[in-house]
């Protein structure tokens, strides 16, 4: 794996905005290749920060199922006729190098690598042509998803995707106007280093000018909310001890460890058989 | 329709607390009978409130399918092995009197009178026993629906629940120590003055402190959370011009117009045949 950061020879700054714990204060800054600038003034390497808080704390965070169709296809389902959405409840969220918990009764964890987008200004009814105008940056999400939990009769997946720690975002916010290929970033998800998922954002389904003209035709975006765009293919199971490096170009690598959160700390032979994949 | 408030020969006093606007101020304050008592010290009789704000701005809306048998019964399906939730967003809340927008493609929109338990406490992990600890207060929510949007195979309801104006919550909150029987509380809804619902807290499926044990068992509810505990029987179709109005025991009632959202202004005659009921 290349921990190389893959902007640095790009061509134009980029400003990583970062909530943080260093010095035992809760602080903001930007990073810059391997030091965090604190609004403060001070300046942190890299290894200095004790914890890297969630970039942002959304009002809501609206999530696409099905908007990758090779993602579609792996999980045997049609490309939906419009954009699939759900809310994902906000206590969910965690930051980089944060802990993801492998609940009681999941047989079934995976990872969902994702582009988020962070709305800038409260929007109705946009425009697919001025969509990005209420865009102010976007980040990394993993919308970690139980899919044992997903199969009740109306199957909104507040269980699945809604436990606390399944919202792993970060590191940082990239301004919008430093991501002007945001239609063609490559996505890479490695579990332990093994590289298990690519896509690439010009596959989406529905764009993200779609999204957001379809959203706001009938929600109010709010400055802070966060739309997380889907997951191309790829998902595989992940167990306590796994560590996920989700990565996207210009974005960085948001990384975190799963935990066990079951009540009974074996970890069985028998979850790594019988489900799909 | 008796419009005498249900709760003064109770023999306790309930403190109802509001946001409103008045004089061109938004303001906080106690409905206390027929007069708001602002924060302020000035006091205005109801009828010079100009607006009745959403007596909370919550974090989070935890909804409940499907959580009175007779409701699960006439929309034809089993009472759930466990609590349905779903995740309301927040941007759809209204208060009392705003307009519930009655949108493009709809054609079953109803309303569902909801006892909305307010959080007051930062929780995980609570048991049954202890659930009534960390609510703060209750009100009234009406969990609009257009049923025509459920219908996707995911089926989480955002496009069925999400719509700005969907949430109407209000028009106050009652402390819980002012509502020692919580769970027996009658639930009356008329649309343009005729008894459309009746229901009974007692009949929940799900009570309140096995909701709060079930969600919080995976979930963080924060102070501000609300949990929208579920609908009785007695949906039926509204249509612009009509109104709602919601009541429940001790809680006042939460009375909304609805106004019609779509491009053409036709109100169809086709729209009242076809759907069930």
């Amino acid at each position: 794996m290349n921990n190389k950061p893959d902007w640095v020879d790009e061509g134009w700054i980029v400003l990583k905005h970062a909530r943080f714990i260093a010095e035992g204060c809760e602080q903001t800054g930007t990073v810059e290749e391997a030091i965090v600038k604190a609004a403060s003034g001070k300046e942190y390497p890299l290894a200095e920060i004790d914890v890297w808080l969630p970039p942002i704390r959304p009002g809501k965070i609206i999530g696409l199922a099905l908007n990758y169709a090779d993602h579609a296809e792996e999980l045997g389902l049609d490309k939906p006729p419009e954009p699939v959405l759900f809310i994902k409840p906000n206590s969910s969220i965690i930051g980089h190098k944060a802990s993801i918990v492998y609940p009681e009764g999941a047989t079934y964890m995976h990872y969902e690598n994702e582009l988020a987008v962070v709305i800038g200004r409260q929007a109705r009814l946009v425009q697919a042509a001025d969509a990005y105008d209420v865009v102010s940056g976007y980040t990394i999400a993993n919308d970690v998803t139980v899919r044992d939990f997903v199969n009740n009769y109306y199957r909104p997946p507040v269980r699945a995707k809604g436990h606390d720690t399944f919202g792993p975002m970060g590191p940082y916010i990239v301004d919008k106007a430093d991501i002007p290929d945001v239609e063609n970033l490559n996505l890479r998800t490695y579990v332990n280093d093994e590289l298990k998922q690519q896509g690439n954002t010009k596959d989406l389904i529905y764009t993200i000018p779609e999204l957001i003209r379809f959203i706001s035709a009938f929600m109010t975006l709010e400055p802070g909310d966060v739309i997380l765009t889907g997951t191309p293919k790829g998902i595989s199971h992940v167990y306590p001890g796994d560590v996920t490096r989700l990565e996207i170009d210009r974005l960085g690598a948001l990384e975190n460890t799963i935990v066990d959160g079951r009540k009974t700390k074996e970890i069985k032979e028998e979850l790594t058989g019988g489900r799909n994949p």
